[in-house]
């Protein structure tokens, strides 16, 4: 892999995004000032090997180095003390060079993210062993972090670590200007990707061939997958990563695929059509129930309003169509409360969106929910990944679904508990709906919301239209 | 991912391919008893993480495990002793099965493979630890291997897991027929991404889009790329994994991309062609000679042959080629004793395929180089991976190259040292050819070789064809 990963020509070609990008990392370098104290040291990580050491997986740069460095650097390391950045990094070796071709240098790099200074690797070992820091996911970076430190980094994040990763969470949540212009680069992307998959079904034989013809936007566009994309007829299987399944023409194909830019800002949606262009009556049915739980969420997201009653509406929403359906039996409200919504809908509403799919995840639920605020027991609310009062600048995926999980609806325990809240005659007319999820990504304004991946349908009959 | 990554639609469909699996497992560990009279414990492997741990890297098993499993079976382990075979694995759970789907069980698996016995992972605490086995990639795994055998795994092979490898290296030299059957299948799917990169030049813009084009094609044969793709018009970047460079008419595109069937077994092929659909006469020239060194060594490959004589005839060619076009000057053999080739062909001539594409390549050179062999540290030798003498059963690469390596051909002691064997004034009319490879998978044969990557031209006149 490269030790730097984007190219010098985009650079040099365009200096005055270079400025911008050392604004960019001055600012956030200064909020974070404001906040703690103590030097921070990032590292930006390194390959992990697949089947062997030099057959790495596609290099990563870890997400918070890559808010405060702005680049993808390879084996890098930063250092943010009072607002001032310092750079720690190799300038590539002539074996290198050879292999994986010329880099910019260390000083180059330094001048363009605005470095106020630029040192060997080396150097990392003769710092003050007293910083905070994050731990990264590659195990050799981490064992170097612990090295660094003189001490291991323990496994869940304290006294300065634990502050610093506060003091971020508190920058992270609201996305800048820059950042927000990279979300919109991976949401055209995969805006356009599940076109491409909808184009793709009518000759398609097997979900790969589907999947493939996404994925090949993203590639094109020299951006990678965000996540392991979910393309699959068996909708149910929430996080389903096979591809082996042929596709019938009274299927559901459900595509969760998005895009990541180069600078690892994120995309993340989902679209579920029918193989033969046109939903049968049962699946048109849910389809319009899933989407009105997801428009009803969309039109309530704003800064003030709890995500957590984002959840519940859906759930609500969700409950209310299924009775009205005949699958369900009882009132909206005391349906949610005994949680029946989440034998079909057992996620949450979704999450917050960023650097990372799920965004800051890494540390655990600390961004996800609000200080003094943990999961829920409930099986309708434990899974949700965020509950937070939303607020401007956030961006958060609104993603309602409608499942038949055999695991769930065939376990005896919960059958006989839902025994008389769900009418099981009627669910089986439904036995064409196994999942439909509908997906976006909103970023919360300072008075509502804009949907940034609207350029992509939702309604039904628009799907329908895209796969024709 | 999934516990278990065939599908099991495909499993029960096929119970003839199964038996067949669990007869060549058996024949292999049989081998492998043959040769070692330890308990051996291999580990199939866990997921890596990417920027967060529940984003991981898409899974691939250990290939030691696979040889003797025979499925990409997710964080499971099997004993191999005195020709029986044991795993460990434990069944979803109903959380796992919620969010991933239904996956064949142990006892299901077992009997597939043709288990003796199938026991929980639980199980392997309560072994002896006295066993030999081969660290895995993931360091999770790596922890648990060292915790099983009671102390740390040394960074080096040593004592049993040293002749461990070398029984594995001794079995794994040779293809059987199930290896050389998937070997085939990968080939097969590596030809058409070929075609289809070839066949998207004439409208792409920039390199990742050929890249996308041929990758769309492993993804849509439900395989995986065996290693990062190489698709650039900086050819003379040995390794470069960059994608962002605009494509030119006068460019020459190489193409190094090489599929990976779902059971692990790896192809790997390079074409080059020009960008236009039409070689320049230089450009021309300079394949010809590439592919006249490509020809000659897989005229010469058969059991017996020692493969280092294949790359130093291949150093042989280019270097009388380069000559008979006024690049250099002297007697061919002359200029491969001083490495003069290797300023325009600075690697091996191929190497060792099989589950890996570089073939065991975990275990450093046990496998690549024979018994008291090591790597020479004269520059035209010292990138050689391979240096053993060929066998039936072997598959190995044949890749001769040209390219002009900026960091070779400008640093000054090179230029120094070469100053009066090169004519720098003629070189410099070959400016537009950067790189330049072409690279076929071979399998020895008892009496010579088979070209399995033969479906894929090579003749200058045939690559243009596809091109246009």
């Amino acid at each position: 892999m490269s030790l730097f990963m984007l190219t010098s020509t985009r650079f040099s070609s365009e200096p005055r995004s270079s400025d911008l990008l050392a604004a960019t990392l001055r600012h956030r370098r200064e909020r974070l000032a404001a906040q703690i104290d103590v030097p921070v040291l990032l590292w930006s990580g390194r390959s992990s090997a697949r089947n062997f050491p030099a057959n790495v997986y596609a290099y990563r740069a870890n997400s918070h180095f890559l808010y405060f460095a702005g680049l993808p650097l390879y084996n890098a390391a930063i250092r943010l003390a009072s607002g001032r950045l310092e750079l720690f990094m190799d300038d590539a070796t002539p074996a290198y060079i050879l292999w994986h071709g010329d880099s910019p240098q260390r000083d180059q790099i330094a001048q363009t993210i605005g470095a106020d200074a630029a040192y060997p690797l080396s150097h990392l070992e003769s710092l003050d062993a007293e910083f905070a820091t994050i731990p990264v996911q590659d195990a050799a970076t981490r064992q170097w972090q612990s090295q660094v430190r003189q001490r291991s980094l323990p496994s869940t994040l304290q006294d300065w670590d634990l502050a610093l990763a506060k003091a971020i969470v508190e920058l992270r949540l609201s996305h800048d200007e820059a950042a927000i212009a990279e979300i919109r680069k991976a949401v055209a992307t995969t805006v356009e990707a599940h076109r491409a998959g909808m184009a793709a079904t009518p000759k398609a034989q097997w979900e790969a061939q589907i999947r493939a013809a996404m994925e090949q936007v993203i590639m094109a566009d020299q951006m990678t997958c965000a996540y392991s994309s979910i393309v699959t007829v068996q909708g149910e299987v929430l996080h389903s990563d096979r591809y082996s399944n042929a596709i019938e023409p009274q299927d559901l194909l459900l595509a969760d695929v998005g895009a990541e830019a180069e600078s690892g800002w994120a995309a993340d949606v989902t679209r579920t059509w029918a193989v033969s262009g046109k939903f049968s009556p049962t699946q048109r049915d849910i389809y319009d129930l899933v989407l009105s739980a997801h428009d009803q969420c969309i039109e309530k997201a704003r800064p003030g309003v709890e995500y957590r009653d984002l959840h519940l509406l859906a759930a609500q929403v969700i409950a209310a169509g299924l009775t009205d359906l005949g699958i369900l039996r009882g009132h909206a409200e005391d349906l949610v409360e005994q949680d029946a919504h989440a034998l079909f809908f057992p996620h949450g509403i979704g999450h917050l969106l960023g650097l990372d799919v799920h965004d800051m995840e890494d540390l655990g639920d600390l961004a996800g929910y609000a200080a003094g605020r943990s999961r829920s027991d409930r099986f309708g609310l434990g899974y949700l990944r965020l509950d937070r009062p939303l607020q401007a600048g956030m961006a958060v995926t609104i993603e309602p679904g409608f499942y038949q999980v055999p695991a769930l609806l065939n376990d005896p325990q919960r059958r006989a508990r839902y025994q008389d809240l769900v009418n099981w005659e009627r669910l089986a007319q439904f036995s064409d709906v196994r999942g439909i999820r509908i997906e976006d990504d909103l970023l919360i304004t300072a008075t509502g919301n804009e949907v940034l991946t609207a350029a992509l349908p939702t309604q039904a009959e628009a799907i329908e239209q895209m796969v024709a």
